[in-house]
């Protein structure tokens, strides 16, 4: 089994580009301290590597099954589980008198990285209900928090989240599962979903889904879309399970990767009755769903992270292990045979991994970091300034990992030869597990529209002025060290050339919405790029303080930190070039193209 | 099930593009006319649609299994290929009195590019049969001819190609199965390959190995390999089978995809003895390889064509079918939903896979149609010019559909969202299978040194020149059509932009090649969307030439092609900018990586 992580470039990120332990400051989180930090590490890859890397090949060979009356999984799921709920990581950033660890977010994400990277198949069942937690705990009533929220942080009930159905797909507006009232307050449910992971399995005592559906006679389209608490067995008043609900399932969907988290169809209210809860006020499901989107999707960017992470690592070893070949300047055929990573476009592979894969994990845990600032952020400027850097960066943070950490898996693949093309190695398996990234949570093309049509330009532009900023303090500190000094010119000319999409776009996204948004995955991409590049200055900049300090044990890390920031400007940056000229252009090749001339 | 081919683009191509009925004036192809053409499509076709495409998935999720005695599979892989072998397909290339068909080489590698998209597992065992033949046919004995090459044209026998071995991988060079001289001028065979496929089956009454090895005391490196006749059963002089020689499955190989094509473990001569025939000289195993290598090679690009192309298709009649959303400027809820082709970033990805498809299709028909040039073109120049040119476009025909139609794939599954990822529809099989085509046959990055390294500068550029003297043809004919003449003048910047790259590098290729073939994959990049450019506007004046002939019922295929060419010059040759400024920068960002600091 390869290694699930390099801890020096996490603890990196977090103390040296961070600034984490600065968060220990903060009276939330006075308790904490760097150790109390990396006694939180170490446990969560002791367990991930312990308890969850070692099945997460045999969970794919061995998906759940249904029966039609039991789903069945390998036993070693289950088992992890309850070591990670035991551990107490449910709750982790939970206060302390709910039970739990009080711990920064960007500190949460840190440690639930290494269950990723071990087993995303596994790890899935717990992060889905810790989402769900953090819905209940949001918006809904004291009761319902002693009914449901209690038992999920302890990991007795797991939880799922209940959006899509079969005719509606992405467009929520079309969902028609109902929620009618009941005399007693509660709500009958009647309706289908479906792709609901860890829909149904017998992992917990108890299953809490999080179901959007309609109340009869409200308002049309997402307007009208309010949010319930359906459980699988009912809850006493007690805390003591009740009957059964008629939430059935009626069959698991098999997919290409992520085998181990079951995909389920789940039929509410089919026979007998579904009973819910409303959580909240009627008709404002969606915009509560919203509310915890930013930090799902940023979690489902940091799986495509850990993904290509745990690939990158896999193909590091095997090129330092692997002899085949020589130099193209020797063509004795008698010299032994070298490392395949002494072979240029071998180390081109493992670079641009690196990039994509340390960049993406920069970029995580940076938006885990700012949800930390939207909590506990200097007073009420720095917290609405941070929420809006966090709602500009989602969409960036959930697709970049999803589209390059999944590249980046095919290099690991390519790295291997013919061997990362079998199911004897690793890699297959990540690259199938990472293909789900740009579909869930938003597919990509969701992503763009929701970038280039709402968050790009909302309040007149401020997220985008703000991250100018942001852009600018780097750039400043960047132009002072000669060693970055180039650096920091294009990463000016490539954030200039946002401004100036966005300035030749935006008149055109009044005037002519369809013809603006077309090539709106262009703009995420751009975009997309612009910020890592920014977040691999960072890095640079971190890196060189590194070695200012004089590090010696130190040195190779820095220096491939800032190689891999070289390769990030020459070989990646460029690329936004041509996808801003074909933005200005306004290009209508997609839109005048005839359905039938396909 | 879906299409497995789009037989209004294979008949444009064939006979539009390629005017491949003008083959019928030359004497080898005589008795053939554009109807026998169709008629082999025709078999062709429903053969494919009945007997391989049904168990494509069946294949995929039974895969091979072997007790240790047999290898088992499903029934319905031998009783395709019976189909497909006693309709005379394999021997179709051949002449009429070896029983063949003698087809020109582009029409059966159109006929088999149906196999291929309905069922690239099973088509496997033939296709890898074919070239062994070719290879017998070419260099074998009178002799063997009799003994083996009979028996395989009718299907009696199949074949392989056992070139790698687990110490050696791409490395040929550092081979160590030998082959030791017997008294009766045979050769005893010692040691073990692997990625062998179709090395085990029960599918035919014999398998014939095509086997590098040394003879002992000859030159080292590649220079010392010969090529073996090694069958699994010896072969008696009247053709009858007699004892099972030593050739010993040591273990399938599990793949993540491709899964209905065993891939094996073989070792020779490990307890008994293992006898096989010399082809042609010792030590020129190689040169022969070679010599079918372009075959090989154009073959594997037209199984990621096809793999593309089913998906393409597949994705498109999903897009066509499945309403969701609205359009952006939309926004009432009650009315119904679109069918989501007419969503822009669909009609994207669309396009795109349309653009990367059919243009490999084109690029590949067009290399089997030059291995025609070759075998009976008008006098020894044009043979030899045919044969330059086929020599400098195999890397890309293996490549460029190799990574783009894998692209394509992807796409597709986006399309069709998270139905895309479940087993359930078809495409992430394809997905899966064709990530193997990068790797096989000489990766991606083999074929980029083989292009830039060799291909490219070969007879002080004579390929290269003679390319651009096809390019040039194609701009002059463009330029005088007001359509086509800015797609005229920006191939003509492309390809300059390719000679100049040349020239800078070409002087440090002598003087330093470790640094001028770093990047050498960029080049492979650059020149592939070259061609693929040139490749699209000879397409683009096809469909300019069917318009003006005013076919009404055809005119919404015509635009489609010049749609597909217009996104292909403004979306994918723009690329090609970055990457000739980085490889004229020779940027050695890989080459001082230092791998400790990975």
């Amino acid at each position: 089994m390869n290694a699930i992580i390099n801890r020096r470039d996490l603890e990196f990120q977090l103390f040296e580009v961070l600034d984490t332990e600065s968060l220990t400051a903060r009276p939330r989180y006075a308790e904490h301290s760097k150790e109390t930090f990396l006694a939180v590490l170490d446990t969560a890859e002791a367990m991930a590597t312990e308890k969850f890397a070692p099945h997460n090949r045999k969970a794919d060979e061995h998906e759940p099954t249904f029966d039609g009356q039991r789903v069945s999984m390998i036993p070693e799921v289950k088992e992890a589980l309850k070591a990670f709920c035991d551990a107490g990581f449910i709750a982790a950033a939970h206060d302390f008198e709910r039970g739990g660890m009080q711990l920064p977010v960007v500190m949460t994400q840190a440690a639930f990285s290494l269950f990723k990277s071990a087993n995303v198949g596994t790890a899935a069942y717990p992060f889905l209900t810790i989402g769900n937690a953090n819905v209940i705990h949001r918006f809904g009533s004291e009761a319902q928090k002693k009914k449901y929220l209690e038992p999920l942080l302890t990991g007795r009930f797991f939880g799922t989240m209940a959006l899509t159905e079969p005719q509606a797909g992405s467009s929520l507006s079309d969902i028609t599962t109902t929620a009618t009232p009941n005399a007693d307050g509660s709500y009958s449910l009647s309706g289908n979903k479906i792709f609901i992971s860890a829909g149904d399995h017998e992992l917990s005592e108890n299953i809490v889904h999080l179901v959007l559906a309609k109340i009869p006679g409200g308002p049309p389209g997402v307007k009208g879309i309010s949010l319930f608490i359906v459980p699988k067995f009912r809850v006493n008043d007690d805390g003591t399970l009740g009957q059964k609900n008629d939430v059935t399932l009626t069959g698991l969907i098999h997919k290409m990767g992520y085998r181990g988290t079951t995909s389920t169809m789940l039929a509410f209210g089919e026979k007998e009755q579904c009973v819910g809860e409303l959580v909240g006020e009627p008709h404002k499901g969606l915009s509560y769903m919203f509310h915890m989107m930013n930090e799902a999707r940023i979690g489902v960017g940091m799986g495509a992270v850990m993904l290509g992470y745990r690939g990158y690592l896999a193909s590091l070893a095997y090129a330092q292990e692997r002899p085949q070949g020589r130099a193209p300047t020797n063509k004795n055929p008698v010299d032994p045979q070298i490392s395949i990573i002494e072979h240029a476009d071998v180390r081109r592979m493992l670079l641009a991994q690196k990039a994509y894969v340390e960049g993406g994990y920069a970029l995580c845990l940076y938006c885990a970091r700012l949800v930390d600032e939207t909590k506990v952020g200097a007073g009420e400027t720095a917290i609405q300034e941070a929420g809006l850097l966090l709602d500009l960066l989602t969409p960036i943070a959930k697709s970049w990992p999803s589209q390059w950490c999944l590249e980046a898996n095919s290099l690991a693949i390519q790295i291997h030869g013919g061997y990362g093309y079998t199911r004897e190695y690793p890699v297959e398996q990540f690259y199938r597990d990472n293909r789900l990234n740009p579909i869930h949570e938003g597919t990509h093309g969701i992503q763009a529209l929701d970038l280039l049509g709402r968050k790009a330009i909302m309040n007149n532009g401020a997220a985008m002025k703000l991250f100018a900023a942001e852009v600018q303090k780097t750039i400043a500190e960047a132009k002072a060290d000669p060693a970055l000094a180039g650096y920091a010119a294009e990463l000016g000319t490539a954030l200039g050339d946002v401004a100036s999409t966005l300035q030749a776009i935006g008149p055109v996204l009044a005037s002519n919405p369809t013809l603006a948004l077309a090539n709106a995955v262009l703009f995420l991409e751009a975009f997309g790029h612009t910020v890592l590049a920014w977040i691999w200055l960072r890095q640079a900049l971190a890196a060189q303080r590194g070695l200012q300090r004089g590090a010696a044990a130190d040195a190779a890390f820095y220096h491939g930190k800032l190689a891999a920031c070289r390769w990030f400007y020459r070989w990646e940056l460029p690329k936004t070039r041509q996808w801003h000229e074909l933005l200005r252009s306004l290009d209508d090749t997609t839109l005048t193209m005839k359905p039938e001339s396909f």
